[in-house]
């Protein structure tokens, strides 16, 4: 018995998750409350407190868990690249577009609400150190980036911290034939700043 | 007696702009409408509403008028610098603390809220395209760039959206030390993408 139960639990959690991120998309954070995302998510309220205590707890880990799915589709879809420098467009446009969706919208919500809203923040300022950490490691993976050469570790930062700014960019218009314009220029950019372990395997 | 009428007309929108930004940077969208400007601004409801009929005519008022007012002031301290490519650190500096103050935490406030309010994404679309353009203008001129060179334009609009994304990692907690070591590596690489007018003059 043990195991349906916990599989019932992954799954209403994960339900929980899902309508709180598209919740927190559509109406922001003071239209996100914990008996809308029960509702949208088709489970009880007393269910839904008792996996996400307040909606900072279940807002929270919905922006974490989402974020460490996105990262781990990113690694998949980074898996099938060649290795060399030919990697740096596919990979900048990847990165750039990371935070183009309703992922981030929802994440943005979160920000700026905490930005006035000392609970908030409290929950939030540790979770974005942690998922900036993670969306750092991949990129670097992703980019075969040597942080051991000057230089590269801000490079990297700088691509990051531009894919949110290109997030931000694309938040009320659709910015994608601007975005890929500067995503084949930053390509450029990266590629003598970062790519050199792969050129050196493909060398 | 026209001239003081006007005088004090400009000096009553002044106030009102003042206090939308400081008002929208503490409280937000949600706690900033016109009666709390305008108590703020020590202006009376009537005058306000005079001069700006909605909270939106307001907000987007002020956002208009500050962002010009900080291009100035850019402008005015980059005309201090050298020229040559010894400029393009402390151009980097200026350009990527651009968004860090209570102005670009109101725009954003702003931009949030109007992802999910049609009256305010109506008045804020074309303000955002007007004022970036502004933006991309005093930036081009600030390094030197020459535009018709492949590239630099891109790598001139990536400044700036590197920008926004810094301004935003600024948001939650004081992000100025490790923004201050991206700033050294993106003067490193905005250095041979841009500043060819500056060191042709220079040589």
């Amino acid at each position: 018995m043990r195991q349906p139960q916990q599989e019932r639990s992954r799954t209403t959690r994960r339900r929980l998750v899902d309508a709180a991120v598209e919740c927190l998309a559509e109406r922001g954070w003071n239209g996100t409350t914990v008996a809308v995302i029960a509702e949208r998510a088709g489970v009880s309220r007393g269910a839904a407190q008792h996996h996400f205590p307040t909606r900072e707890d279940l807002v929270a880990a919905a922006v974490e868990y989402l974020g460490e799915e996105q990262i781990s589709e990113l690694r998949a879809r980074a898996a099938a690249l060649p290795d060399g420098p030919s990697r740096a467009e596919p990979v900048a446009e990847m990165l750039l577009d990371l935070y183009t969706g309703p992922m981030f919208r929802a994440a943005l919500h979160l920000w700026v609400a905490a930005s006035t809203d000392e609970n908030l923040r409290a929950v939030l300022v540790p979770l974005e150190a942690r998922v900036g950490r993670e969306a750092h490691r991949v990129a670097v993976e992703l980019l075969g980036a040597d942080e051991a050469r000057p230089g590269v570790r801000e490079t990297v930062q700088a691509t990051l911290d531009l894919a949110r700014g290109l997030g931000l960019a694309n938040l009320l218009t659709d910015d994608t034939r601007r975005r890929r314009q500067i995503t084949r220029q930053w390509a450029r950019i990266l590629e003598p700043a970062v790519a050199t372990r792969t050129v050196r395997e493909s060398a």
